[in-house]
């Protein structure tokens, strides 16, 4: 079996090569992407999502900035006007901004340190990932009895949302790697369905057993016993531990809470973004109703109804009962920064 | 705007006629069903759906046996099991035996004697939905201080799911009626997108502003502080309070009590099943995955991985404020038993 590439860097053409993740789990098609303009298409249209993955894109996204603007012959007001396009593509993952930050420290090295460092920030993503699976499966381990285990997953947090192997869906396929799972349970996740798409498509290609279900069903689920531990990844984590996540996170948290079971979240350092004090401050991308009042090319709902369609929701940090980095698992209190629980 | 007609009696032609719910909003068609195999399968379908209307589609459907015995000669074991057949049709809403059993009690009595009753059925639900909405909405304007209200509802417990007005849509109107509601977030309700494609139709038509989320929004809509109360329908209510409704149904309570917002039910007293202790009891119809993989005609799913499907979830009493019934509003606290909180 093939590893995933989600994202890879083609030299010759000075492009960003991307797994079409709109066409999943259909077609495994590619998009090249030679200039800012189509690297921010290919974000906002959600050809790459998942926030590790949007790190690395953005950190090539400089790359590609500095190219374009060598061959157009751009100022560097211009280059850096760019730059912040990109930086602001999609508001609530802070990784993208993180990853175009971390390639723009280097624009006045020239190209080359440009494409290394954003070479760099793949694999350093690539390791993270390693990293906190392994750490974050010992947890669940360690944290809870039952064997085979139950497992519930909301969107995708796999190696498509990353440079590879995944961060929720890392910790899944590190827990399945030391001891079979008994099912993972994928919430669909509408309006775009990226847990019947990829994570199904993802854990089918890997033998993990897993069935999906409508994001309604995860509460119910939850409660009838059917779940020992519900794993997500993040977009952004606020200094107190505060979690946004693809919408219909929070809903699990609370049913977690009910039923006594942990609820946990998977991400590289680079989602925790300790400028942000606690989930309030975090902004929330509101998307287009069609991607709610449509499914497909169907549209369900009656003419003149809108939709209310928020891509995100904040956990409270209350409800998580710890957080997986490759720098440690952390059990936030709600209080203390992140980085103070840092041993 | 003409009233809507969920089901109605064709004398001539003695069958039961039904506008199509799967084909709306799209388009307003009738079914016609003159035997008990074109009901059942009607029932199936969800071309007719809703605890309150299956009660009158069950009356109505004994008349349609009776009859079809009649004119095929059965003997009277033959119609009891056709009879029985109807009454199994759907396991979860408990109004379906319900009004097979009304019906039932007069068929020695001959035909004309069971489509009275069957016709009384129907009369006492358009009835029962009028007195509880307006109990229903009076109880709110008492216990929820804020105008304009927000409302949030799930599935579709309006003029479609009973015979007419609705439960919860019934306490939603009457709600607007006496004070305009700022807004209604309709769940779109997947599988089946009752919310989208027949809430939002009932709503819009009667002028109320709605707009539709995905499901998985509704809990952090609710913590946000967007939403004054949620009122959904019910499929059955255990003999203590805890209360069967379309899956999805008790993460919405789960999010109203954190958000300390008041979760109602409206239901005729047709769906309390006295004979039912508690919510544990209460038989939940597992539907077929394709219902999940599928949306329209497309499928997202990759070939190979299954979905689990439950049609209906348990909320415990302790999670609802209150159960609006024609009989009276009541308050449960997952012990008494709710014959025994009537006045």
């Amino acid at each position: 079996m093939s590893r995933l590439r989600t994202l890879s860097w083609d030299d010759s053409a000075g492009a960003l090569v991307l797994l079409d993740q709109t066409r999943l789990p259909d077609q495994e098609v590619s998009v090249s992407c030679p200039d800012v303009d189509s690297v921010i298409d290919a974000i906002q249209r959600l050809v790459v999502r998942g926030a590790p993955a949007l790190g690395a894109a953005g950190a090539y996204g400089v790359v590609i900035a500095v190219r374009q603007g060598a061959r157009e012959g751009w100022t560097h007001a211009e280059l850096l006007n760019q730059i912040e396009r990109l930086r602001q593509a999609r508001p609530t993952a802070v990784n993208l901004a993180w990853g175009v930050d971390r390639a723009s420290t280097v624009i006045d090295a020239g190209h080359a340190a440009v494409l290394a460092e954003a070479n760099a920030v793949a694999n350093d993503d690539a390791e993270a990932n390693r990293r906190l699976s392994e750490l974050g499966a010992r947890w669940i381990l360690d944290h809870v009895e039952r064997r085979p285990l139950r497992v519930l997953t909301h969107c995708n947090a796999g190696a498509l949302a990353t440079t590879e192997y995944g961060t929720a869906l890392g910790v899944v396929r590190s827990l399945h790697a030391q001891t079979p799972l008994e099912m993972v349970y994928a919430d669909e996740t509408r309006p775009l369905l990226q847990g019947s798409r990829l994570t199904a498509w993802e854990l089918h290609r890997d033998g993990i057993p897993c069935q999906i279900q409508v994001d309604g069903a995860a509460a119910s689920t939850i409660l009838r016993g059917l779940v020992d531990v519900v794993v997500i990844g993040a977009d952004r984590i606020a200094r107190n531990g505060d979690t946004a996540n693809k919408i219909g996170s929070v809903g699990l948290a609370l049913a977690c809470q009910a039923a006594g079971i942990p609820f946990v979240v998977a991400a590289p350092w680079s989602t925790v973004d300790l400028d942000t004090v606690d989930g309030s401050a975090i902004p929330i991308e509101l998307r287009d109703a069609a991607e709610v009042t449509q499914v497909g090319d169907q549209c369900f709902a009656p003419p003149g109804v809108g939709a209310f369609n928020p891509a995100f929701d904040v956990t409270p940090a209350q409800y998580i009962a710890a957080i997986m980095t490759e720098r440690g698992v952390l059990q936030p209190d709600g209080r203390t920064g992140l980085d103070g629980l840092l041993r």
